[in-house]
C-alpha cells in the first residue's frame, strides 16, 4: 500500500481530460442494466450504452452499473448519451479521489470509497454514481461486483426498493458501501486485540513494525472514511430535490452508521498511539530486569575476584616479613573464604536495604 | 471487553431487518406495565403486548419497560401496536448503538448507554425509550431492572412526578442513567490513584498493562458518554413539542450532570496518559540508579585487579635484574597495597568531583 | 486531594433532594445580613432567617451572606423566603458543582469556584449566590469569610459601589472570586520555576512524583476555573434584565481577568509536559554519562588483566621450549608492561577517534 | 531552507514602500504579452510596459505575465498603467508571502506559493496575479516559466479556454500551480517509504536527522499550502462578480484538489511523527539485546574465573592442614572443573527459567 | 523571565485603583506632543497635562505620547482632561496586560505587547493607546521611544498619513508594534537553526535545558501575540465608527502581518517539540553506541581471562594423573593460545552473523 496514489493529471492537463491509469482499476469492464418499476423488473447483461437509450425515455427506475477497469471511450459515450459533466468523468476515470457529492443541473455527482478485502494491492475501491430522477448509473472499480444483496432485494417483488424511486436506490447503494467499514473495522479489531496480546507478552522487533504498519493503515482508513460523514449529512439535509422526504429518514440512519464508524476508527487511532508508548515503556521495563541481574552477579563476584587475585600474587622474599606473611599463616586460607563471605553478605544486605536491586 | 461489538449486520441487509444477536442482550425478556395519573396507579406484569391496549386508549400515562434479551417477534407485535419505524426497532434489537435521539412523527426514539456493573463481559447496557404525548416505552437489555428507584417515587401520591406528563417521566429515566455514571467515575477515580501510588512507590510489569487498560476502557467509556450530552441538549432546547417548558429547568440539570461526567473523563484520560510517561521516566530513573552502583564498583575493583593480576604473573629468568624484581623486594607486597589504595581514593574523588555518579 | 469528589447523589434520587455531606463543607453556618442605600448602612449578624424578612420589603440593597456549612433545614428556610428553586438549593447543598450560571423567573443563580488556601483538603471552596433585583444571597462553603474587602468599600459612604443596585454587589463578588485565582497561580508558577531548578540542576525520583503532582492539580484547576469565563460572558451579553448597562463595562473587565487566567493555566500545563519530557531526556543523559565512564575503564582494564592472567600461568614442563618461554626471557617483564601500554594508548587513540567515548 | 524568510521591511516603514531584496527572486525579469479572444491569438515578447496599453483598451483578453526578478521601477510603472493598489505591489515585491486573495475595487489580488524543485534554495516560488475584467497580469519569481501548457491550450483554436473570459484563465492558473502539488508529495510519499525501510531494518544516526528535515520541511509546506484552500474557497463562493458562474464549477474541482493536497499533509506529518517513535522505540529495543548478550556471558564467565582466581592463591604453609588442602587432593582438579560446570548449567537454567534473557 | 507577572492587584481592590507597581515600568516619564494638519506639523515635549488642553480644541490631530515609568498622579491628570474611563487608566499602569481593544463612548481603547529588546528582564513592553476622532494618546512603558520612525513619516510634508486622520496614524501605530515581531522571529528562528546543528552534531547537557528555555519563551511570545490578531481582527471589521473605510484596507495588510507572525510561531513550537523528541532518540542511540563497543571488549576478554585465570591455578599433587596435566604437556602453551584464538574468531563470526553488534 503506497502512501501517494499516483492517478493525477500531470499539473496543467485541460480539465476534463480522460486517460486511463493502469494501476488502481482491474478486471475488464462490464455493463448490467436493470430497469424496474412496481410491477415489473428487468436485468440484463449490456454490451453497448446505447442498448440502454429506450429504458431511460420510459417511467421506470434504470440503474446502470459498470463492474471493472473503466474505458475512456466507453465512459466518453456514456457521458454524451446522460449528459454527464467532463469533470465528474475525469474523476471517475481517476480512481481513488476523496468521496464527495457534487451537485450538477439535473443529477447528484457522488463519490464513495468501499474498504477493499484485505490481500489487495489497495485498501480502497472507488464506487462512483449519476443519480438522475429516474436512472442511476454506477461505477465500481473492482474485481467482484459488491451490489448483490442488493439486486436480490430488488428482484422481489412488493419490496419498499422496488416502489421507491432512484434515491432510495441511491440510499441502498450508500448504505452497502459504508457498511462495508463495519467487517474492515471487525478485523481491526481483532489486529489491535492480538498486538496488544503480543505487545503485553513477549514484545518482538516485529511488534514494532506492526504498530507503525497499523497507524499507517488506520490514518488512510480515516482519511478515505471521514468525508462519508460529509457526503451523507450533505444528502441528508434535506435540500435535495432528487432525494425525497421519505428517504431521509433512511439516510439518518446511514448517516449514524458513518459516525459510528469514525468514533471507532477514532478509537483505534488513540489505542495505537498508545501501544507504541507501551512498547517503549516495556522495553525500558525489561532492560532494567536485566541490568538488575548483571549488577547483582557483577558486584558480588568482581570484589571476591580481587581478593583472590591478592593472594596469587608472587611476592617471595624469604627474608621480609612483609612479603605476603598471610600466606604462610595457619588459618590463612580459611580466612580469605570468611573475608568473602563477609563481602557477599555485606553486598546482598545493601542491596536488599536499598530496595532497588 | 472487546474493541469492537459485533451487533451489525451484513452489508446489504434491508433496513429494519430484525435479527436477534445472541450476545449483548442478557437474561429473559419480562414486560411490566406502570400505569398512573395524579389520582389512581396500576403496576402490573405483562405477558402479552395486547394486554397494555385499553390503557394507551385512556388519558392516563402508560409506561412499559421491557427488560432483558428482546425477541424479534415480541418487538414486532409492539411496533404494530405503537406504530414504531423499523428503523428504530432495528436499533432497539442490534444494542450497543451510540446514544442519540430520533424525531419520528408523534414520537421521540431515544437511545442511552447504561455503564453496567463491573464484572459485566460488556462495559454498557443499552436503554432505548421511545415516547409518545401519554405513553413511554422503555428497554433494557440487561439482567437487572435498574428502574426500582424511579417506580418508588411514581408509588407515592403526590410527588411531582405523578402530576406531571410523560416527558417528566422520560426525565426521569434519562437522569437515571446519565447519574449511573458518577459511581463508574468513583470507581475510575479510585483504580487511578491506587495506580499512582503503585507507580511512584514501585513500578511493575503489571503496572504498564494496567495503565493501559485503564486508558482502553477510559475511551471506550467517552465514546459511549460523550453522546448523552448531544441527546439531552436536543431535547432542552425547546423546540420540541412533546417536551413542556416546565421540564426544560429539569433537564437542563440533566445536561450540567453529564457536562459533568465528560469534564472527570477528559481529566482521567490526560491523568492517565500522563502515568504512561511517569512510568517511562520512573524506569529511567531506576535504571540510572542501578548503572550507578555497577559502575562505581566496576571502576573502583577493575584497576585493582589489574594490579593484583600483574604480580600474580610468574615471570622468573633468575639471572635477570628486570625479572619482575618488585616480587622480591622488601617492602613489595605493603607497597602494591598502598598502591591499591591510592587507586580507590583517586577514583573515589573523581567521582565525588563529577557529582555524576 | 481525591479526583472524584463524593458529594453526588444515588442514581434516582428525585431532583431536589438536599442531603447534607459530611465533607467538603467546613466550619458553623453564620448568618450575616447587610442592607444599604445611598444614605443608610447596616451589617448585622442574623440568627434566625425570618429576621431578613423586613428588609426584602424595602427598596434597599438587602446581601444577607450565609458563611460555613450549609444545613438542610436553614436552606429549606431561605428557599421559602426567596423562593429559590430546588434544583438550585440541591446545588448549593451538594458543594463542588461546576461554576454555572442559571436563570429562574426573578432570579440569578450562579455557582463559582473560589481556589482554596493551599494547605485544606479541597482545591476549591465553592460560592453560590442568589441575586434578585434588590437582594443577593450568597453561601460560601469555607471556613474564613472571603468578603471583607468588599465590605469595607460598602461601608464607605459615597463610594461607588453603593449607588449602584445589587448587580455591581454580584460583579464585585464574582471580580473578588475571580481574581482570587492570580495569589494561586502566583504560586504555582513558582512552584514551577523551583521545579525546573531542580530539573535541569539534579533531578531526583522526588521531582518525579513532583511534576506529576503538579499536573494534576493544574488539571484540577483548569476544570473549574474554565467554566468561570462562560459565567461572566454569559452575563456581560447585555441580554440579562437584571445586569444594568453600567454594571457591563465592569464584567468585561471581570472577563478580561478570566481570560488571562485560563491563559496562564494552559502556558503553565505546556510547561508541566514539557518537564516530564525534560526529565526523560535529562536522564537518558545521565545514563549515557555513567555509562561512558563505565565503557572507558572496562575496556581499558580488561585487555589488560588478560594479559597478566596469561603470565600467571602456570606451564612448567621444563623440557618443552613451549612452555611459557616469555616467562624466563630477560626483558620478558618490561615487555609485558610494554605491551600493555601499547594496548591502552591504542585503546585511548581508537575513543578520541570515534569521539564517541 | 531557513526557518525565517527575510524578505520583510524593518518596523515603521511606509506601507506600500518597493524595496528589492536580493534573496528569493531570481534570474532576470522577462514580460511576455498574450492577447485573445475566441478568433484571434497573439503571443509576444514585450520590453517595455507602454506596449501593452493598445490592448487593454480592446475587448480581448489580454494576459501579462512577468517572470523572473521583479524590478522596483518597472513594477511602478506597471502599477500606474493598471491602477494596482501599492500595498498589493509590496506584496508583490516581498516574495515569500502567505498565500491569500484580496479584493481591490476593480481587480482580484491573489497570491499563491508555488512549490519549487528539488534542489532550489527555497521551498517555494511565488506567483502573484491581478485579475481585471478583461486582463490578468501574473508575476512568478522563478527561474522556469512554469505556464507553458496553459500557454499551449490557448493557442489550440476552438478550446474552452480561449471561448470565456480571464476568470477561466485565472482557474488555468490556479489549477496549474495547485496542482503542482502532487508530484511534490509524491517526491515526499517516496522519501517516507524509504525511510520507513531504513528506520525498521537497519536506523542509523543519519536516519534520525533524516526524520528531524522531513518534518520541518512537511511544517513548511503545510504553512504554504493550506491557505491555498481557503483562497480557491473564497472565490467559488459565488459572491465574487469577476468569476463567472461557468468557471465556478471549474474552482470546485480546484477545491478539491487542494483538500486532498492537505488531507496528504496530514497524512504524513502523522506519520514522520509516529517515526520518532518507533526510531525511539526501536534503539531501545536493539539497546535491550545488546544488554541480553552482555549479561549472559559476564554473568557466567564472572563466577568462573573467581573459582580459577581462588585456586591460583598461593596459600603454601606446609604446616597447615589449612592451606589450601584442595591443591594437593587427587581429583581436585576435575572436582573444580566440575564445580565450574555446575554454575554455567546452573545459570543457564535460571537464564531459562527466568525467560527474560 | 518569570512565568508569572506580579503586576496585579490583590482580590477585592475596587476597579479602577492605581497603584504604581515598581517592576515592569522603566525610565522616566517623558510627555511628547504632535500636533498636525495637512498644512502644519508641531513637535514639542511637554511638561504639564494642561498645555495639551488648547491643541484638542483645535480640528488638527494631537497625538500625546507618554514614554517611560507612568506615574498615578499624572494618569488621573490625563485622564480627567481626556475623559478616560478609570478601568482603563488601571490597564495602563498595571502593565503586562493581554492585547486587547475596548470600545469606550467616544474612544477607542487598545493594548498591544511590544517585544522587547533581548536583554530586557521583561519579554514585553506594553504599548496602551486611546484614540478619540481627533486624538490619539499613547503610552509606551519601556525605555526608548520606538517611534521615531513615524514622526518622519509625520514630519514629511505631502505625505499619506498626513492628510489623514487619527485613524490612519493609530494603523501606523499598530503595524509598527506587530511588525516589531519580525526581528523577535528572525533571531528566534537563528537560534532554533543553531540549537538544531547542536542538537545533530554534538547534544550536551546544556542543550537540553537551552530547548526547555526555547519552549517558555515561545509560549510566552505566543500567549502575547496570539490577541494581536483578534485586535485587528476586530478594527478591521468595518464596524467601528472612528476608523474610516480608507484605512479598512491598511488595517487588512496589518492583520496578514499579524497572521504570518502566528504562522511561524506555531511552527517554531512544532520544531521544538519535535526537538526534544530528536534529544531523546539521539541520546538513545549514542548510549547503544557506547554499549556495543562495551559488549564486544567484554564480551571477547572475559572468556579469555577465565581461560588464562584456569592454568593460573596451583593445583600440584605430583601424584596425581589428573593434577593439571596440560600445565605439564609439551605443546601446552601453545596450545592455550590456539584455543583462545578460537574462542575470539568464534565470537566475532558470531556477533558479524546476528548483525546486532
Amino acid at each position: 500500500m503506497p502512501y501517494f496514489n499516483k492517478n493525477y493529471h500531470p499539473p496543467g492537463t485541460p480539465p476534463g481530460t480522460l486517460v486511463e491509469h493502469v494501476s488502481g482499476a482491474t478486471g475488464e469492464l462490464s455493463m448490467r442494466l436493470i430497469d424496474y418499476t412496481d410491477q415489473e423488473y428487468l436485468d440484463q447483461v449490456v454490451t453497448d450504452v446505447e442498448q440502454c437509450r429506450p429504458y431511460l425515455e420510459r417511467d421506470s427506475i434504470s440503474w446502470i452499473h459498470f463492474q471493472g477497469h473503466t474505458q475512456a471511450e466507453v465512459l466518453r459515450n456514456i457521458g454524451e448519451l446522460f449528459g454527464l459533466h467532463p469533470l465528474a468523468m475525469e474523476d471517475v476515470m481517476n480512481s481513488g479521489q476523496r468521496p464527495k457529492v457534487e451537485e450538477y443541473e439535473e443529477q447528484l455527482f457522488i463519490i464513495m470509497a468501499m474498504p477493499a478485502e484485505q490481500d489487495k494491492p489497495h485498501l480502497f475501491e472507488q464506487v462512483s454514481i449519476f443519480m438522475g430522477k429516474n436512472y442511476l448509473i454506477s461505477f465500481h472499480n473492482g474485481e467482484h461486483d459488491p451490489f448483490d444483496p442488493l439486486r436480490k432485494r430488488l428482484q422481489k417483488h412488493g419490496g419498499r426498493i422496488r416502489s421507491l424511486k432512484s434515491d432510495y436506490l441511491l440510499y441502498g447503494i450508500l448504505d452497502l458501501v459504508i457498511d462495508q467499514g463495519f467487517p474492515v473495522l471487525e478485523s481491526f479489531g481483532e489486529r489491535i486485540e492480538a498486538l496488544e496480546d503480543e505487545l503485553l507478552d513477549s514484545p518482538a522487533r516485529s511488534t514494532l513494525s506492526e504498530i507503525h504498519r497499523l497507524r499507517r493503515e488506520l490514518l488512510l482508513l480515516r482519511r478515505m472514511l471521514w468525508p462519508h460523514r460529509d457526503v451523507v449529512n450533505y444528502l441528508q439535509r434535506g435540500d435535495e430535490p432528487l432525494i425525497s422526504e421519505d428517504t431521509l429518514i433512511y439516510l439518518r440512519d446511514c448517516y449514524d452508521h458513518s459516525v459510528q464508524i469514525m468514533d471507532l476508527l477514532e478509537n483505534y487511532r488513540d489505542m495505537a498511539t498508545s501501544m507504541l508508548d507501551v512498547y517503549l515503556s516495556s522495553a525500558s521495563y525489561r532492560l532494567n530486569e536485566v541490568m538488575r541481574v548483571l549488577t547483582i552477579i557483577a558486584t558480588i563476584f568482581i570484589p571476591l575476584t580481587f581478593i583472590s587475585g591478592v593472594y596469587g600474587m608472587n611476592f617471595h622474599n624469604p627474608d621480609s616479613p612483609w612479603a605476603m606473611p598471610e600466606l604462610g599463616w595457619y588459618y590463612g586460607y580459611p580466612m580469605v573464604w570468611g573475608i568473602m563471605l563477609l563481602v557477599v553478605v555485606g553486598m546482598l544486605l545493601y542491596f536488599k536495604r536499598k530496595d532497588c536491586l
